[in-house]
């Protein structure tokens, strides 16, 4: 147990929410933690979000490393990475539950660490718990690393869970994705040897999303015709890369997605030690969490696990993009008996 | 029908072959050919081997964009990158057929032309056929690239051929398969932009082996514990795909490579324009080739076709690597009724 007690209150927390409508509330707070792989203890800033009533049941809701704390649209109309499955009268009911969600910890903000660790993620979500007052989470329902968050968490923290719900994700990266992402990594630091660590980003970024999608996917969107221009065929494919590339090297720091892609990699979590109640969720069609990882889950799984398999052209990002099959099965997952806030 | 008639010797050929034992004869042939994304025919030098004794059904074999003419291993001990599957006794059996295959023409060979078409491998080596005097193909044994250049073969030049056998290699590329390999030739292209086209292309072949190898493969080699060294993690595949780059960017042209990429990427044979009786062999692993599209090939295909899918950890490089479930395959698709040559 590596948690420590959460320090004080940094920056005063955002207005409060209307009576009338749940209104999200983003804070921050400094927290004491012992990074899995640093030197000891110390104060770490931890950026949160908060959406839904006051008293409402708890969930933890949190996505792959490029997702952040906007987990819900904002009512000025801003972002929010799940908006499909989480908001008002959605799968994840703002009106009817609290949304909490981190920004992930990067190196920096662990200071002297030689790298994030997945424990990190948990232990600043079970001591922001503490720090709000929340006490416990009804449930965390993560997704592709925000399942390893949550499979940590569900593991170190199980007094302050009722069960967890793992999206694409496992108790740890499969090695053949392990060896697709330290060569994004490895891309990225080419880039910036040559100084340009924004282009190698894009390149790693488009090499993500490679793996990302389905096989069925690409045959579906991507079979026209190449053209000849400048010099070279270009394929069908190759402008929807090229523009993911670009828009997430423009909006991330190499530094900050080399030590999250990082902390994929180093995940590793005793599926024996997660004594929590679990609802698992696959995707046929993922080619960075093969379903044989989540099968492996649930038989070694120390608590009653139930695997669910969507078959979806989606891949990986079904968790994403296939949000008509999830918001079933994520409301049976978070179903609070007879609870009710309208 | 694009083949013209071909043109003289430019060299003479190697010492004929001993008459106790089956000798490699290496020879180079200039061809009028006329590419397919050219403007026009040209004269094109075409660097070949003949392994097998005089008179001997012909068998031509190709392998992957990296492979070249010498198939099985020499006398001298020169290395064969088929070896285990083609030479005396093995499947393809050099005692008792003739091996024919060429070095893969690239764009410099075919001068002004956009592109370097699967098309034009095939007319290259309809044309040898004829230079040489050997007539017509007993079979086609051609894998990954060398099973898309088959079946362009044989939808070119029926008359030429007994029998196609395509391994890991199907009418088109998959979309999913040519926006990596697209992805691969842009990371050649950073790295060239950058003064470092070498590091470009040993960055763009690590990626090409995450897809030539099979997920259990990976999950079996690659699960050791990573090691902390340099200010970073580092995983137990990234020493075998570090290796598995430089080796490739010191043996191979970059240019050579781009344009051999996209071979792959431009070919398209209409099925049912392939006429010649065919054996088809997937991979149940393969990330290149997914079984999908072969069992389309078979479908569609305008001859007799049987499909064998064998089940190999190797994935796509179970051509190179699972010799021994290809072999019985191997000789029963080739086995020449009737025939001995002891």
């Amino acid at each position: 147990m590596t948690l420590l007690s959460p320090d004080l209150v940094v920056e005063p927390a955002s207005p409060p929410a209307r009576d009338d409508a749940p209104a999200p509330s983003f804070g921050e707070r400094r927290l004491w933690l012992q990074p899995r792989h640093g030197d000891g203890p110390r104060a770490v800033r931890v950026r949160y979000a908060l959406h839904g009533p006051d008293g409402a049941p708890v969930v933890i809701a949190q996505g792959g490393i490029s997702a952040d704390r906007r987990v819900c649209a904002g009512e000025d109309g801003a972002h929010g990475w799940w908006s499909a499955l989480a908001g008002p009268g959605a799968a994840i009911d703002t009106t009817r539950v609290r949304v909490l969600a981190i920004d992930w910890l990067d190196r920096a903000d662990l200071g002297a660490a030689r790298a994030v660790g997945s424990e990190d993620q948990a232990d600043a979500l079970a001591a922001l718990l503490i720090a709000l007052g929340l006490g416990r989470a009804h449930a965390f329902v993560g997704a592709s690393y925000g399942a390893m968050v949550g499979l940590a968490f569900a593991a170190r923290h199980p007094q302050r869970l009722g069960r967890l719900v793992a999206i694409a994700g496992a108790h740890r990266a499969h090695p053949l994705a392990v060896a697709v992402r330290a060569l994004q990594r490895e891309i990225v630091r080419f880039g910036a040897r040559h100084g340009d660590a924004a282009g190698g980003l894009d390149l790693a970024r488009r090499l993500a999303m490679t793996t990302y999608r389905g096989e069925r996917e690409f045959a579906l969107r991507f079979g026209a015709e190449p053209e000849f221009r400048d010099g070279r065929y270009r394929f069908a494919a190759e402008g929807w890369l090229e523009a993911a590339g670009a828009r997430f090297a423009a909006r991330f720091d190499a530094e900050r997605i080399l030590a999250l892609s990082e902390s994929i990699d180093l995940h590793a979590v005793d599926p024996a030690a997660v004594r929590v109640p679990a609802t698992l969720i696959a995707f046929s069609t993922d080619r960075v969490v093969p379903l044989g990882d989540l099968c492996e889950l649930q038989r070694r799984l120390g608590a009653p696990a139930v695997l669910h398999v969507l078959d979806s052209p989606y891949g990986h990002d079904a968790f994403l993009k296939d949000a008509a099959q999830l918001a079933p099965l994520l409301r049976e997952a978070i179903a609070i008996e007879g609870a009710c806030h309208d």
